[in-house]
């Protein structure tokens, strides 16, 4: 049995890893910490976990979180970065669902984030825990930087248009949309039921903290710059993000299809539907599932992708899960095969 | 492995038995029927499922049906009586999350049905599916009737009040609320989002079949005739129903929390929530838990219990797994352990 | 023109009374305060008010408040029981769409609201603000207690059968279902799109601000004491109350629906609906009607009344400017007679 | 008082037309035609127009219709032109919501409609009703072609770009979100609450009829071919469009938010809106506005766009209105000047 511990397990995120974590067979939960809620039963904030785990949320202690084999952290930005390194030097290996160690340039990211890196020299050996791109390298990583939700369904529906130079990269479009479950559990104003729902809109047009891994993400693939907007909307929903995504000035005579499932053909967790389908957010709500599809609308130069995942499950706590399990040999899908709830 | 059979697999409970039955460890799903979708895969139309199951919906027919081992009914009232003779024939066990065995009186079935009782000498031997108060005549039975959703969160609600003789059993008032999916799949302009999305109503106030069933589950208990009041809203959410039941005349010093979790003590789906709860839908979403809690409003003689289920899983198809489970000598919360998706 | 000033206008009252008040035709809003906002122009908070509203919100200055005929206070409990005082003797009228002045027993308002009351002798002379019971002392009031949400479906609901002593005043219910605006606009995790949306729950069963204000409605229409019990709860929408009543020992041989449509037959905003209805709370969706329907299911001596209204507007800013309309000698439903937005 | 006739009052933008015309200073409902419904009095339909409206709905009659002085269809696609011509012949002026007369092209139109066009002679003569680009030809139109609803918010977005030829008119993008109610009120699986909420889904990525509708309306701004793609997504909410509107190749140099402003500066319905906004639907809802934002993110040469309208009201009704007014040289915000309901 694997020890885990969490370290934040208040947000969705923690919830999620939770629920995923209960039922996992190989493992075993050890500790969870929360601050602001230390000494209360896990059960005692989420009702749903009644009857399933004993355990209450303690402070954060490092002998307790180094007695564990792997280490979650479902923390605010900046948070993972301070504890990291004893907790590596302790033999722990660590998943930080949050952003601290997704962005390779340390420069960037202390410009979209606004904080000084604690740890940058971690930076360059942390796996960026896409395991569709990166799982040799996950299997042996001792850090995990977990993908953003964003990020995960993006890259997936973009990677083999631009892993193959089909198209123009200088002028691709992410325009997405998220379920307000991606706001965190945190009380502002904005995520109240009565602002959000039965509304829709864009935000963070000028620029979202998602959009440099976006980038750096296609630039790996590509080996050069590319150009990309992203515009993320929120969707009166609780789950899931739709990403539909616009590259232009396709090749010629590509069939797009074939190159889509031939890409993901080995994935687990990745669907290409068939041709002309429209993926529901719905299809992977509670589920690890990225399904795709691929469009070239009138036969004109333009490709649109249409992918979706559910940010807690493939965008955040089930994608974290998955990465465990290839870093600790087991079955991919152990713990992580739900069939996604619906309607 | 238990040979299973669906017949009308299309609903709402239908793909609520495909999901819990695809992940079951001792249930091999072997035949699924529709008239309307005959010959497209389970897949195509419950995209969900996508990669779990390769069966495609078929013309019902007796001989495949009567090869498995077990056969569910997820019809409409009114089909599974039809068949069910020549499936126990055939020495199938036969389920039906329908109504057409749950009143044992045959005048009242047909009236508040509508139809001819095809088979009324089997309404006897049926069993009433409730396994918190039949649970051994489930192990042993051929034809179980899978109770209804509102008769499940009331009866599972009253029942330690109404066995203890506590309250005045002629003045019950029952005020349900349920999710919108209890109105099934079919295409009706009332169950269209832009019709009961953002809004709130009762329905059916002058009468609604889950009366009588409620009502005879009362009597079965108290072995007297009752008085219950039953008010059934629509509520604009997908799943999950809301029982808030009164019983008034409580006779003196009950310790009505003692009561309910001695009742309870060893049910493995009922979860009797500490004093001063108010259990919510979501966090039974997806699971088969029920959750109770009991009050005493300002201490006066009236009681006040709240009762909550998902309808598709307690309210039908992980109900019926559970009795499924329990004909076949699984442990009972074999494959329906799951813990509720919240948020 | 009414000089009219809006203290604390900033949640869903507050701006529920703006977008009535910028319409009104005999109304000229001179000021709106706010502490939190002040220097703010108020359509920049409310983009809907963009080009309908030029002002700015400010602090509560008494010297403006006390140059306009009406002043209205859309502030937490507490607040305008301070202000209230200096604006009568200024000559300023007040309608308070909070607490203070809603309950007569000072000693009961104190245990239920937690504060001491800054102005008890106020108490007699406030007027409650509910136009079906005391239109005439509206006309002629200077301090108007609007009453609450649950407090105004509740009663519109109940008057009839308790004003004719028809029914056993010791037992009635009042189960209430309200969407999450009456929650307020604060930001609490609670009141979250991804708490409230797809569940449902009670709340406040032990004990509810609203049980003295009805209990006083009701015994006032009886003149003895009357037991109720009243159980709110959430629904997963933005605007709307549901109240389901309940009261049992019909006397015979009563016309129902005859005794609710003479009750109402003069006032322009209850409908009361055919026999057999189930009102809709959309069908009120930023209207100021309340929607009835009498029911006696199965003839039994239970009575069974559905009562809806939009908790911002009947229950709040549209009775608060029926209220105005009343004291200022304008038609009754000047300003306040548009349409529910359906769908 | 203008008299006025609505042919097919029953789907939702008949009742948004009736919601506005009832309370319409000039206007006289004189005829509400249903061929399902006839003999139904409009508030059984509709409660919330219970009080507010006496007619019944009748069978269309052509002889009732031609003492209007103004009929609007809101009637499936195909029925208006059948009986157009004649009430032309009899002086009455026809707003027509549906999408025959849109297309000047009568082959493209019966391509994408799969319909013969019965009176192809009048396609000349119809105005788009869109006011902000056809004004004076509106005035003294006898018939309008009532703009779509995605053509209505992507066309405000667009023309100030194209018509001042700023961008690349042959990769325009137009993603675009709409609440369920844009697919009526009709009885489809697709529409119902327990399919469509929570969840976001694309469709008719493959080509929407309202592609070649903003097509040519793109193209007459220009005097050129455009290259657009359209793809429209559904939002688990009942009213409101959002627009994302993307244009590359932007030319150097341009104050974007002075060109938007400066285009919209006299139109009454038309709110660009400061720099670095984001609208939201809610802020349009029930309301005849169009809410804009332009980017420019990270300086690039890609503009995004937001547009936002309530397509019952912008996108349908209001619109019609608003050329009912400027026909009969009303004020144009007369009947039309709600404020959006929010919360």
């Amino acid at each position: 049995m694997i020890k885990a511990g969490i370290v934040g397990g208040t947000g969705y995120t923690g919830v999620e890893l939770l629920r995923i974590l209960v039922m996992h067979p190989q493992v075993e939960l050890c500790v969870i910490t929360s601050r602001s809620e230390a000494g209360k039963p896990v059960s005692d904030l989420y009702p749903n976990l009644r009857g399933k785990i004993d355990l209450v949320f303690s402070e954060p202690d490092p002998v307790l979180l180094s007695a564990c084999d792997v280490v979650f952290f479902a923390t605010p930005n900046g948070t993972a970065m301070i504890s990291t390194p004893a907790l590596l030097d302790a033999g722990v290996r660590v998943i930080d669902l949050a952003a601290d160690f997704r962005i390779k340039d340390v420069a960037e990211w202390e410009q979209w984030y606004g904080l000084s890196h604690a740890c940058p020299d971690l930076l360059d050996e942390a796996v960026y825990g896409l395991p569709e791109v990166n799982r040799e390298l996950i299997r042996n990583a001792r850090l995990i930087a977990n993908p953003g939700c964003y990020p995960t369904a993006v890259l997936l529906g973009l990677l083999p248009l631009i892993e193959a130079n089909l198209v123009d990269s200088e002028q691709l479009i992410a325009d997405c949309k998220s379920g307000v479950s991606g706001a965190g559990r945190s009380a502002n104003v904005g995520s109240l039921l009565c602002e959000s729902s039965e509304s829709f809109k864009a935000y963070g047009v000028a620029g979202h903290r998602h959009l440099p891994e976006i980038r750096q993400g296609l630039e790996a693939a590509i080996g050069m710059p590319v150009g990309l907007t992203f515009v993320p909307h929120l969707v009166p929903m609780i789950r899931g993000i739709h990403a539909t995504l616009y590259a232009t000035s396709l090749k010629a005579d590509v069939d797009l299809q074939s190159l889509y499932e031939d890409r993901y053909a080995d994935e687990p967790f990745v669907d290409v539907m068939p041709t002309g389908s429209h993926p529901e957010t719905r299809s992977v709500k509670g589920s690890n599932y990225c399904r795709l599809a691929v469009h070239q609308p009138q036969s004109r130069d333009t490709v649109v992708v249409l992918s979706v995942i559910d940010n807690l499950v493939k965008g955040a706590a089930g994608q974290a899960v998955h990465n465990m399990n290839l870093m600790f040999g087991l079955d991919e899908d152990m713990g992580i095969d739900a069939v996604a709830l619906m309607p």
